[in-house]
């Protein structure tokens, strides 16, 4: 038995047109396998332009037709004039994927696009952590209300499965805390200055790769894994934590000096970020530390990331995987709607 | 709302042990939170003696009986003379908890037991790699026809949930090489080897600690990690593996001069478990192998397990957690149970 989710998509970028990519391999393959049989109906881009089509846009058209041309324009009767929101009012959708922009401090226009979704009956999956950092509680509030479910696997450690793991096998062992490498630009520039490189020239090198913004303060200053851990602890603690919770700083007064003197003792330096019940409260802040050489997270190289949860019944369980990227980050995609698959069936 | 689950243990050793431990102290956190009222109606061990009670035995009880005699007897009423085939007819168990002593040849007594639960409608939960190393295809075949659930979560990596990981969230994504240190002694013996004391005393040490048993064959030859690549084979590459297909060898020949010249090279030894899809097949090997100081799998230490998958989409995913252990395991029936919930929900 297969179940048809027509989803549009609001904004097509690098994790748009990776999910299209997977959609276009892996569409037969997912449906004979799980039973899902994913369509694109709309994709609406405020800078590439708009498209529909109810039947299902062919994935491989929509890469083409950007790689040619930069944009989804000239693509005849599929074009619409829809913005976000009628998209998401006339594309007839099951699912909202929500790509736009991240903005930590409204978490627009993200916030809205889910919000009316929701209330139009629509599930949600995002990869966007400002309205998942910043409303948690008010969208599954939403959600609940309008019997929608909401998957956000894609706004920690891209694809990995760090949120779904947690939830659905870690939670009922009771997480007392959790720590993790939750930037992968960050560690990139600390594996470069441990390398020998200074931290201008490493930071040079990750906006290169495309690992660092050409604004970099978001990763190097360590708002990108407060918002991160706020995600973490609301979803996973019960907490109601803001950004203004999290006692954060970043990698940014980190020296050539400081990176020496930890490798004199065996150690190096990693951003971590961490959340933990107390007994008068939690401990939550993101911290550039010195971590002993045969710590788990000292061994997390490159752009990977990770993420330790330490559990009442069974100790440490870590997981390392990719933290962005285009098809990792597509990948979290599909795994929300296998997930809304899987509690609506 | 709330669902009754009434299990059955066929053995009561650690595993049994740390499983009512388990219910003891979280019986009412688990129901309240993920809607599973767990209880033990019947306990049948070889040795111990047999007890059943429709309404529920108290776990704490049943352990606090434990360590003050040893066994189960003495029980007043509650004591049955009911063998384990008369438990899972008569105990009205909705799951069978198969806890018997693992038989990598025959897979036997556990086998016979799971059969005629699931030929009795009775939901599997086992920690016991043998009927899983050696029947899985049968067994499904049994349960389909049933329409009965097999949980095998504690077979590989005790609780920590490398198999749900894996089918849940990591299967979408095309799993084509799994690796891993799947047995705790040896890496433990390895470690100890690798701070300098020889293969002898290290094993005399692991027997101490109770990691390794007194005939340590299984262990330090490399049959137990082989069992656990036969079970991540034939339930995630769909692969038909039996343990006369891996490729085996132990620790049991490594020498303190392999030791130092691995570390020589930056390397130090690890025992791993691989299966690999290629162009003609497969490759299905545990090998002792020298692994860069940088690997992922060379940072896991003492008697940690971990498992890599290599998926098509991701890379490599990563997962750390322990091994063995009397809670640890106890927790992994936690997660068969609540995944059974789930899948009837």
């Amino acid at each position: 038995m297969t179940t048809q989710y027509k989803l549009a998509l609001i904004g097509f970028g690098n994790v748009g047109q990776g999910l299209a990519k997977i959609l276009s391999d892996k569409h037969s393959f997912l449906k004979a396998k799980f039973g899902v049989d994913i369509r694109i109906v709309a994709v609406c881009d405020l800078y590439k332009g708009s498209v529909a089509d109810a039947k299902g846009l062919d994935p491989a058209v929509l890469l083409e037709h950007i790689e040619a041309r930069g944009d989804l324009k000239n693509f005849g009767d599929l074009n619409t004039d829809w913005d976000a929101s009628e998209t998401i009012a006339n594309s007839g959708a099951d699912i909202l994927v929500e790509l736009a922009y991240t903005d930590l401090e409204t978490g627009e226009p993200a916030f809205s696009h889910v919000k009316q979704a929701m209330n139009n009956g629509m599930h949600i999956s995002m990869t966007n952590k400002g309205p998942v950092a910043l409303h948690f509680p008010e969208l599954k509030r939403i959600a609940t209300k309008n019997n929608v479910q909401i998957g956000i696997e894609g706004t920690v450690m891209s694809g990995t499965p760090a949120l779904n793991l947690a939830c659905e096998m870690l939670l009922p062992a009771g997480i007392i805390k959790i720590q993790g490498i939750l930037n992968g630009t960050t560690n990139y520039i600390l594996g470069e200055m441990e390398a020998g490189a200074d931290y201008a020239s490493a930071l040079k090198q990750a906006q290169q790769l495309g690992y660092a913004e050409a604004n970099p303060a978001g990763d190097v200053e360590g708002h990108d894994a407060a918002a991160k851990v706020v995600i973490l602890g609301n979803l996973l603690m019960d907490l109601s934590l803001t950004l203004a919770d999290i006692d954060c700083s970043g990698i940014n007064n980190i020296t050539a000096a400081d990176i020496a003197q930890a490798a004199a003792n065996n150690q190096r330096w990693k951003l971590i970020g961490t959340v933990e019940k107390t007994a008068t409260g939690y401990i939550a802040a993101v911290k550039a530390m010195m971590l002993d050489y045969d710590h788990t997270l000292a061994a997390i190289s490159g752009a990977t990331n990770a993420i330790t949860y330490t559990t009442e019944l069974m100790g440490d369980i870590t997981l390392i995987g990719p933290g962005a990227g285009r098809l990792e980050t597509g990948y979290a995609i599909i795994e929300d709607i296998l997930s809304i698959h899987k509690n609506c069936h």
